[in-house]
């Protein structure tokens, strides 16, 4: 969780990605420009940092942990286009459709979820852990993008928009849009260092903390922080005017269900004893990030 | 490479698709609108006849056969949407996103190509094959299906757009649009079977042969079958003017092509015995197929 791994990250996923340049060529730039488009890169850090803490080598884990990040990016490229959120930015840069039209767009969605199996499953990554856990972490990540997952997130927050939903409804959507990848992706740390069960229970209650209150402090930022400053504060998601966890429970609720859900998660990680203190660190630190 | 067989086929495809009818019930239906569509299933047949011609048990093919079939499935809903063919039918019936949406279709797509890892990669899979065949063969399908494969393909595809290539670049887009995936299916059977080496290398050739000598006739057809009499006998993919097996060698090489292609995939099942018989009977039906 620093600086360096991060220079890691990104070294490895530039690694991952096809670089002939041929008639495909458009299509590998495409790619490359969202996979390579920064942003914090937690979901790799928790499977490089859960693989740590169960006794693993983190370098072992580094095609695990770019194949969750290359499905984030995917995920992020298709919700992007003109028949989904149609949105023209994505961290201050031209969404990838905007740069290299729809169907490019749409390839280079298809080609990195696919590259993320592709790295899991490669001959050497196989090599490096063992068939065992490579299968095992690869079906994880599976279950985790698809239908009943992230893509079924997806699909909630289509059938919702512009209506009010339950609190449950809304725990349903970002379980999967945004919790299932983060469930994952500290499952897959664990499974790379051969974890037992009581270690992967823990990643489970931490991750499960964790996705949660990551989405309540978006919310939150969207009434208390620089956005509302800008005119945003109406405690409902603007461009959809649809349900969030301020507009259900109101800003002090909210809170102490970050403050609750924090407390959750660190304490998962007793088991891992003084090994624990960066991800509890983290947790904290997500919790109290004010952008 | 039988009726029966395709029977066994289209259950074990129902039974893999997600059931729950909730909130994600549009995009569930959109999934098994597509997968159920019908189609010949032969990449899930090629599967599962090499696991039974290299002595293995079909039986424990079958997710590996339904993955293929997943990822052929929605290679077809994405190549429809409008940004890509904008094709409204697809086997006489309307295409996914005029019933569902693009939204859900692009999803669908999305959810189909990530099943046929959560399919391959199941623990009841794991444990029928073992995870050492269960990886490579899930390796096999994500390298086929992948940038370096079918998305690849249809990159080219994309880039050749209304211009004439040649045959050198028409072929390495054919390898990658159908022959990848028709690759892997004959590989993955082998793979699930625990085949050797030289029946691997068989696979390889019969494969390769037939996906080339499908694809001219598929060419052919175009200039000499039914959609000819309908007044497309220009020799040219008709849709997009570019350029097809016909128009760049001519009719009468086209026919020899295939006839050369066709003897090589059959003499490669050589090494299989009595056992190639039905394989090589399947290469013989589909040069000589009429529509």
């Amino acid at each position: 969780m620093n600086k360096l791994e991060i220079q890691e990250i990104e070294s490895a996923l530039k690694k991952y990605l096809p670089h002939d340049r041929d008639l495909r060529k458009k299509l590998f730039e495409s790619m490359e420009y969202s996979l390579m488009a920064g942003g914090k890169r937690i979901r790799p850090q928790l499977v490089l940092e859960f693989c740590r803490i169960c006794g693993g080598n983190p370098a072992q884990a580094m095609p695990f942990a770019c194949a969750v990040e290359m499905v984030h990016s995917y995920s992020l490229i298709h919700d992007d286009l003109p028949c989904m959120d149609d949105d023209d930015l994505r961290r201050g840069k031209p969404t990838n459709h905007k740069v290299y039209g729809e169907a490019a767009a749409l390839l280079a969605g298809d080609a990195l979820l696919t590259l993320a199996f592709e790295t899991m499953l490669s001959p050497e990554s196989i090599r490096a852990v063992g068939s065992d856990r490579a299968a095992r972490a690869a079906g994880e990540l599976a279950r985790a993008a698809g239908s009943r997952g992230m893509v079924g997130g997806q699909m909630i927050d289509l059938e919702s928009e512009d209506r009010q939903v339950s609190l449950e409804v809304l725990q349903k959507m970002d379980e999967g849009k945004t919790g299932a990848l983060i469930l994952a992706a500290c499952r897959m740390g664990c499974i790379i260092a051969g974890a037992n069960g009581e270690q992967l229970q823990a990643a489970d209650v931490y991750a499960r903390s964790v996705g949660l209150a990551f989405q309540i402090v978006d919310d939150l930022l969207d009434v208390t922080g620089d956005a509302a400053l800008l005119g945003k504060n109406t405690g409902m998601d603007s461009e959809r005017g649809k349900s969030t966890y301020v507009s259900l429970l109101g800003v002090e609720k909210a809170k102490e269900m970050v403050e609750q859900l924090t407390h959750t998660a660190v304490n998962a990680l007793s088991v891992f004893g003084e090994r624990g203190k960066d991800l509890a660190d983290f947790a904290i630190a997500l919790a109290s990030r004010d952008h």
